[in-house]
């Protein structure tokens, strides 16, 4: 497969030495050589010079600039690439070069790739995987190229194996895969980015011939020593294991009524002898409900299970926390796990790949998103302290915090499927670097990189860009409500698709009300959050617009703050995001012919079945509410009820319609 | 794979010669000396003896019985060997002969197995084909079984291979395939049983070179002409084609705006200088709806089709139309085909795969629904004609008519994965033999034949049968509505799982009402019947109960003839259901031991997964509506609706809750 360069267009010259093909062994040194011949031919009139000095931290770098000189300095080889890529980026938006001094915000910026030995990517909405094929580990030119673009956004780390470990990827942490696994190590480092792999809880039984995987047993710990010795033994740069235990059918410690701290700390006991660490996913929870179970709440489990441990897990652990309590939905508030924990070192972890978010058909920036999470309040040590602050280790002063991003890449030629997914990556890789930065500014750098200089089209994408997650938003689940999409695949609309099955989903919509009560005199879930936030979120008065149904059950005709009923509301964000979809769209036609053509063909391509979708979407969204409650759209917009008789509508002149 | 002989238990002596090995070529007199010693060692004290006599109808028999002698006469071989087959019913059930004269009823009494090349069964509920495997046919002792069985219960035709012709069976009628479809049409003529096969109406592309698949292009007509021939010449005995063209994605000749007559006359043509008959499906329809138009109604497809086309069809045509206008749902009215065509050949098509009846994990005895369609009038030709007279050929002395069923077998020991499914393939032969057998007496045949003669056992066996469609329909789709079943594979309930879908399934619930306005005023599918049943349809209040909201849409407090409003009627019947099922299961218990283990364990078994089920289907029916509606339950059961204020409970002592 081939595959495009995205935001180093412009960055990537033919005929470099080691650029098309990628030759073993160059280590960073050779990257930094090529890259820094890349600068020389963008600006061959300045004298380029590079310097690691222990002056700076670590991944740091400084830009001096002086009288057509441009000296880099980095605290590390790692921190001379990562100067040297902003040097390139200004070079290529400003054809100049001014002084920077920068280092990254979060210690670890990782990708998780949810690629299977197979070759297949669950969740993967561009394509096979890159990292496998047929079960065999690939390394070659793609590789060095991914590791190019990841080092060009600052990113530091990556998992390339699916957290769900099946049959064959089990075998990872074996001769089967190691001396080729080494190889894929040395070429992700040759651009500073550190290769980490999923293990199998089970393993121990699986490989080792253990009865149990047990964390207490004395065979299973032995095993695991025995299997990271030799793992580090061959691969002496990784850098740890990323585990998903106890979830969604996964082997786990609970299995054998151990808690989740003996079974990661364990692992990490076993990777601290070679400074590894050990990333432990905290999606644990009962995926076997029983819907007519009420008093279970999806919503409170990581935080059951995991806040009573906060202070028992070792150094090396991390415990990976999704940005909600649930399941990466449009919307859904900030995990109270970030306001819970301050004895516990934090990862958070977002899903650039668009599972809930229009798989990459839909144009969806998720950097707004991820900037709403970034900077929420958390109260758990002050209270100024944001999630942005305790993932870069602000408060317990340790290395081993970050974030991650669930990766949206595969083998299709333009890495992202849709090409502004592709500004999913790089916004993650700048936000993890700089949670600081704003969506605007991510936006337009990405624009301007991805498609050159002009004016109008910059402005015209980074208005797409801006605007999509919120007419996303719109015109598909109400109010934080999430679920209402196909089941499995995830796709398009489907109200009670997932109402009644197993996976602790419901919104329990009647003919009156919609939404599960999650306040104190609920589930109680609310109640998870330090104060303020509890209070806050307690009271359907004082809970955001958008999260209010994720925390309330509500008549359709609560009166919301801007003066809508809940019900109006539902049908004005659905009809006006697919109105503004199309001017969206209507914006791009101006630009053709300044976009080149296969760009263009492909966006109109994707934008074409978006739109289809959020017309379902409108419509089957608006036909089941106004089916289920009776009310009418008071603007009497086309909704598909059987018959007039059916509904009610509300006085056009009632003030409450005004919105 | 081994298997049971299942009704023949008793009548199946190990070592007599080719019993339990096919040996081929003995024909069907090697069959007639086999089953005679069978009989033999049934009754050692009696003479019995056979004779072929043109006197009596080709398929019919008489026996005659005096002085210890037995005599069993055929219009034909096949007409002997239905006779002994009688005669060794009486023998097992009651242990003597008594005379008989018999002739069947329809001429054509066919199963139509869904079986794919690969070996896999579409909707097959019972292991995998034991016609294919690996792309393979197979002709071993099975199939010698599988046609003794058909005989033994009249079935004298079989399609062998899936209406959905895939790739590898469009070269069934090729090289690749005829030596062994000589074969297997050898086998099974050996008991009687005619072989057809499914065609792909593609096929002069697939495999001829031609173009199109134009039925009026002349390189299309050569092409079939040739290819029949060739067939014909491999495999003299074969019956003819059956053919699903213009539906769900399969070709036909609407693609070149040809008629669905234009389709079925040419193979047909095609078809008879050697004697072979052509069926066509009517299951034509469009299955990508737009759910948004209301105009368009899946139930007037098939009449719509056909109906203008009605005398235009050759004779050797006979057009295959399923019981009800939409797709063997648990409860359809009938055909209005069979009230509209009576200038075209017709056969009925009833489904034995329990597709929508509970997937042979429920107990469903489906006699009792193939009886009400086999009685009913349908005013085509008189006041008195019915469905059943129809397909005998009584008004149009054809015979070219008859009755398919779509096969429930697959390689599971005992044939029908259910011990009580394989009743719905004896009873089945039984009703195309004769119409008029009652299902209680089909029950007791089978049930003496299967399990023996202990009067008690039989009984529970009869009553859990009998009971057990009436309790399949009142626990799953309430009043004839269909369709609230998991998208796909059908299984387990699923209300909006097809409302917002492509099939045109659609019931349209709201807060206040609920079905599809079927009548006059609606889709006008009522009026495509027949007076006075179009007017009867046309009427909720003439409409049957039981078909209620597959003609009307009407509102929950809707009063029904016994005194309940609607939906207490649906929470009524839920309830009742399960509670039926559960003294259906405790009375096969008080059995236990009085039936072999192996058939015990598995009925216990399969009865535990149909309560689950059950209850599952229930609560989500009873809770569904009440969320919709806000009306409770009268008789305060439970039903997992949210709130009790979202709730309004009809009075108690309001008489219309009597029920």
């Amino acid at each position: 497969m081939s595959y495009e360069p995205i935001w180093l267009k412009k960055a990537t010259l033919p005929g470099k030495p080691g650029f098309s093909s990628y030759i073993p062994g160059e280590g960073i040194e050779g990257s930094i050589e090529r890259e820094l011949s890349v600068l020389h031919d963008l600006r061959e009139d300045f004298v380029w010079s590079v310097m690691v000095t222990e002056a700076l931290p670590e991944e740091g770098y400084e830009i001096l600039v002086g009288d057509g000189k441009v000296d880099i300095l980095g605290g590390s080889k790692a921190g001379v690439l990562y100067g040297i890529f902003d040097a390139m980026r200004q070079l290529i938006l400003t054809d100049t070069v001014v002084p920077v001094s920068e280092r990254p915000a979060c210690p670890l910026r990782m990708l998780n790739h949810w690629d299977n030995a197979d070759g297949s990517i669950e969740r993967g909405y561009s394509g096979n995987s890159f990292f496998f094929r047929n079960r065999e580990l690939i390394v070659d030119d793609r590789t060095l190229f991914y590791a190019r673009l990841c080092a060009s956004v600052g990113i530091n780390a990556t998992v390339i194996n699916n957290v769900n470990v099946h049959e064959d990827a089990t075998k990872l942490i074996t001769d089967e895969y190691l001396p080729k696994l080494r190889e894929m190590a040395e070429c992700l480092a040759s651009y500073g980015v550190k290769l980490y792999i999923c293990i199998n809880f089970a393993a121990s039984m699986q490989l080792g011939g253990c009865k149990v995987s047990d964390p207490l047993d004395p065979d299973v710990i032995a095993y695991w020593e025995k299997a990271v010795a030799h793992v580090y033994e061959a691969v002496p740069m990784l850098g740890g294991f990323l585990v998903k235990a106890d979830s969604e059918g996964r082997p786990g410690p609970h299995t054998y009524g151990r808690t989740q701290a003996d079974g990661a700390n364990m692992l990490a006991r076993a990777l601290a002898p070679y400074g590894g660490k050990l990333i432990w996913r905290c999606f644990v929870y009962n995926c076997s409900q029983d819907w007519r179970d009420t008093t279970l709440d999806r919503a409170c489990a990581a935080y059951n299970y995991f806040h009573p441990l906060d202070g028992q897990f070792d150094d090396n652990v991390i415990l990976q926390v999704k940005n909600g309590p649930v399941d990466f939905q449009v919307r859904e508030p900030v995990s109270p796990l970030f306001c819970g924990m301050t004895q516990t070192n934090l990862m958070l972890e977002v899903q650039a790949a668009q599972e809930y978010t229009g798989q990459q058909k839909h144009v969806c920036f998720l950097v707004p998103m991820w900037k709403d999470v970034l900077r929420f309040h958390t109260y758990a040590y002050s209270e100024n302290d944001r999630v942005r602050d305790i993932i870069c280790g602000a408060h317990r002063k340790s290395e081993n915090c970050g974030i991650a991003a669930v990766a949206n890449t595969g083998d299709d030629e333009n890495w992202t499927g849709s090409d502004f997914a592709a500004a999913n990556w790089y916004g993650f890789g700048r936000l993890a670097w700089n949670p600081s930065l704003s969506a605007e500014q991510i936006a337009e750098e990405w624009a301007g990189l991805t498609f050159g200089d002009d004016k109008e089209v910059s402005a015209v994408i980074v208005k797409v860009l801006l605007a999509s997650y919120s007419i996303y938003e719109r015109y598909t689940v109400p109010l934080g409500i999430g679920w209402m999409c196909q089941p499995n695949n995830h796709y398009g609309p489907n109200v009670e698709g997932y109402e009644y099955d197993r996976w602790g989903t419901y919104h329990r919509a009647s003919h009156s009300a919609i939404g599960v009560d999650r306040s104190s005199r609920g589930t109680g879930y609310a109640v998870q959050y330090t104060e303020p936030l509890a209070k806050l979120y307690d009271d359907p008065s004082t809970t955001p617009t958008e999260l209010l149904l994720f925390f309330h059950r509500l008549p359709y005709n609560y009166l919301l703050p801007n003066g809508s009923t809940l019900i109006q509301h539902i049908y004005d964000t659905h009809f006006e995001a697919v109105d503004e979809l199309r001017s969206l769209i209507a914006s791009v036609v101006t630009v053709q012919g300044l976009i080149p053509e296969k760009e263009y063909t492909r966006i109109m391509e994707r934008f074409a079945m978006q739109l289809a979708s959020a017309k379902e979407w409108r419509d089957r969204i608006n036909t089941y509410f106004c089916r289920i409650s009776g009310i009418g759209d008071a603007k009497r917009r086309k909704i598909y009820a059987v018959s007039e008789e059916d509904i009610t509508y509300p006085s056009d002149a009632d003030p409450e319609y005004t919105s």
